[in-house]
């Protein structure tokens, strides 16, 4: 923001666009938006961030963000607790959760082996993932990371360590998206859905 | 959110929601990512969202927002308090502000007059406008709200009020935008274009 502008909106529109996806330009708006907001409606979003941060923790089981103990999902009796599916992050709970097909749980990593970003498996949740199958009752694991060179690594990486534990591996199949169009596919996406392909 | 997700999130996402051209989507993710910011770092966000409603307000004289009784624009000895540029929003002085070209004051409607979405005339800062100018000193309006049926009405409305006062009152040039294609011009542009034409 310019220099003609009040401090504490520059200060707010600089706290906005250090959010992933927002520039200088929309978190200058969302400042002016929010001087348009009642004080109590300020302050509810101020308090929703800060309790947020507050409350909110790793479940003690699958490492979803939860405000209690123990998520609503390993917490429930009908999901099938010899079934985990390992995602990178919650984001991606939340997207097979809307499936309403997957009926096992989850276990969230927290981020992707990356060298480079400095992310080592060591700064993962995959020692909480091999405690949950030392506890018995797992048959099989779900490499639900993203088809890209670091969920790869990383499903490898974790299937490797898996494999002595005597424990069924699996990993999300690649192929088409649904309602995509072939001539728009990469050649690797082809390739994949090429080997892949099921009698009909 | 779906309803797996920790409550304090969900009430987060819908926060963020509420934002102007912030879908449910963006909401979410930008709600997972308070929760991989540090505590201090949310609090420094809450708290700049708090200050910035509790100490910006509009400048006694032109209403653009600030945080002192006049705003540095006006409180500038530099600037010509002879010339003001009416605008709708703070969004817009910033943008005249860009052009490091304008050396006249301002004043901030705050809103343009739209009977559609109940926004009279008296609802915007039009009295405050008056008062400026029976204090003597102005020479010209600049008329800069937007070239839309509500910027226009509000432009014709305003002038109205102030022709009998003896100022001078004048209007944005319209045309084709610099760098614009003719081509994709719309034909009212074109027309004004074509009739403000310049000799060269």
């Amino acid at each position: 923001m310019a220099d003609h502008n009040a401090l504490p909106l520059v200060i707010l529109a600089e706290q906005f666009a250090r959010l992933p996806g927002i520039g200088m330009k929309t978190a200058q708006r969302l400042a002016y938006h929010i001087m348009s907001m009642s004080e109590s409606d300020v302050k509810a979003f101020a308090n929703a961030l800060i309790e947020a941060k507050k409350t909110v923790h790793p479940c003690s089981v699958c490492q979803n963000l939860t405000e209690l103990d123990l998520c609503l999902i390993c917490d429930d009796g009908r999901r099938d607790k010899s079934l985990i599916c390992v995602v990178e992050s919650p984001k991606d709970v939340t997207a097979f959760e809307r499936t309403r097909e997957y009926r096992g749980v989850y276990h969230v990593l927290h981020g992707l082996i990356s060298p480079i970003d400095g992310v080592t498996p060591d700064s993962l949740r995959i020692k909480e993932l091999l405690s949950r199958i030392k506890d018995g009752e797992v048959s099989e694991i779900i490499m639900a990371t993203n088809p890209t060179v670091e969920g790869e690594a990383t499903a490898m990486y974790i299937a490797k360590l898996l494999k002595p534990m005597g424990v069924k591996v699996t990993r999300l199949a690649f192929g088409l998206p649904v309602g995509g169009i072939l001539e728009y596919a990469d050649e690797i996406t082809l390739f994949r859905a090429l080997e892949n392909r099921s009698e009909m």
